[in-house]
């Protein structure tokens, strides 16, 4: 609602005073949004900077812009998170990673778990990474983000154990927990995160986690959480987290 | 994940130890679950009870159970939140009312905002009402609700604001709030619920809302609210609201 639209641009297109607008970009500002020279935008560098920026020229598909005011802005999550989502059906990832963006993930693992039903071949790997990296540039820009998220490769149980030693905090979402009366609250865990730790967020596909996973994720340190009472779907449960760990951290601050 | 079903019945077809299940319900239980006789399931009364059961009898399209066990659920959020959504394009609607209901929405409201692309005449009106009411029941049974949220006829903003007039406590998702420094966090709202307050949120559509909703709101105490510093889209912000209101009172407890 009459706020400027956000591009993500290369470190190499940042001039001095001047940034270059190519590709999908350009055809963006002068087709989708119809800019003409005088008109505003906001450009984000890739070291999570961003500026105000006016356009002086459109040539050629090329959009040039002059730099006018540096912002400071302070909308990332204070802790990094990452989702690693059990393969779901149908384009349900696609709405994970669209809305985990606007709620501040840092970076997704799509995770082949035991009772996923879809399969990915390496071609089909491949498509699917690039629409999601198109995914979390598009949903990067429209809620204003000044960095994209990652998006890994896929990875199994194997490779996802190895990847979790980069990670102070390692946790999963087990409906098991929902269901009985001795649990552990999600919020115990947030109270212990530091500024900046990197967290590690698992969650089961459809059918949950196999019993075999949830044995090695538990011995790998990963902690079962609880979501409030209800069973949520596995699309679900990314958004609870993100949404609470936002409230929690750049809400409440308690 | 090795649950039983769950099945919302009409009050008059409970009788003395036993329910009957009919039609879609009965269908569901010995086609799509396959159930046969001394397969248990859980039935649901409209009065919030919920009682497991047995089959005894499937005959004629109409299933018979015997009531086993009474259960102590407590799984509906302590404070009662309705959602009035600015209708959204597309079917987003229908992502808002079942990921509302997973995460334990009491009622939602379609809102005709100023902004809303979509308009509905009665008779598209009756049709989306009827889909609403299927989606909050499936997804009360799939997230174990012992309630079925409520979906509202269409209310544009004079009917919205007689019928806040119901309501403890009226909050709006204003994005503006988030753009600035000076907000009102959503925490100190939240932190002011008292239990069972009725809690009304109201969503803009797509493009805000219009400058005169946000003056008639804010007359009629309705409260701005921020939900973290990114800007969220539509559908993302009742997720938001409800999972950091099960945040707070189900999880955290502070």
């Amino acid at each position: 609602m009459f706020q400027l639209q956000r591009y993500f641009l290369p470190a190499e297109d940042w001039k001095d005073q001047y940034v270059i607008i190519r590709g999908d970009d350009a055809h963006h500002i002068t087709r989708v949004m119809r800019n003409r020279i005088d008109d505003q935008l906001i450009c984000n560098h890739p070291d999570s900077e961003s500026a105000i920026c006016r356009i002086t020229e459109i040539e050629n598909g090329i959009v040039i812009a002059k730099i006018e005011k540096w912002l400071d802005e302070d909308v990332e999550l204070p802790v990094d998170v990452t989702i690693a989502q059990g393969l779901p059906k149908g384009d349900k990832l696609d709405l994970v990673i669209q809305k985990g963006t606007e709620l501040g993930a840092r970076s997704f693992i799509p995770f082949k778990a035991d009772r996923s039903v879809v399969k990915w071949d390496k071609k089909k790997e491949e498509k699917k990474l690039d629409r999601y990296r198109k995914i979390v540039k598009e949903a990067s820009e429209q809620s204003h983000r000044t960095e994209i998220p990652l998006i890994h490769p896929s990875m199994n149980l194997v490779e996802l154990i190895k990847e979790s030693a980069n990670y102070q905090v390692k946790i999963f979402a087990y409906e098991e927990e929902a269901k009985g009366t001795d649990y552990l609250s999600f919020s115990k865990v947030v109270k212990q995160f530091h500024e900046s730790d990197r967290v590690l967020v698992c969650i089961g596909p459809e059918g949950g986690f196999s019993l075999d996973e949830v044995e090695t994720l538990k011995e790998n340190d990963f902690i079962p959480v609880r979501l409030g009472p209800r069973i949520l779907r596995t699309e679900t449960a990314p958004l609870y987290v993100l949404a609470s760990i936002s409230y929690h951290l750049e809400e409440l601050r308690c």
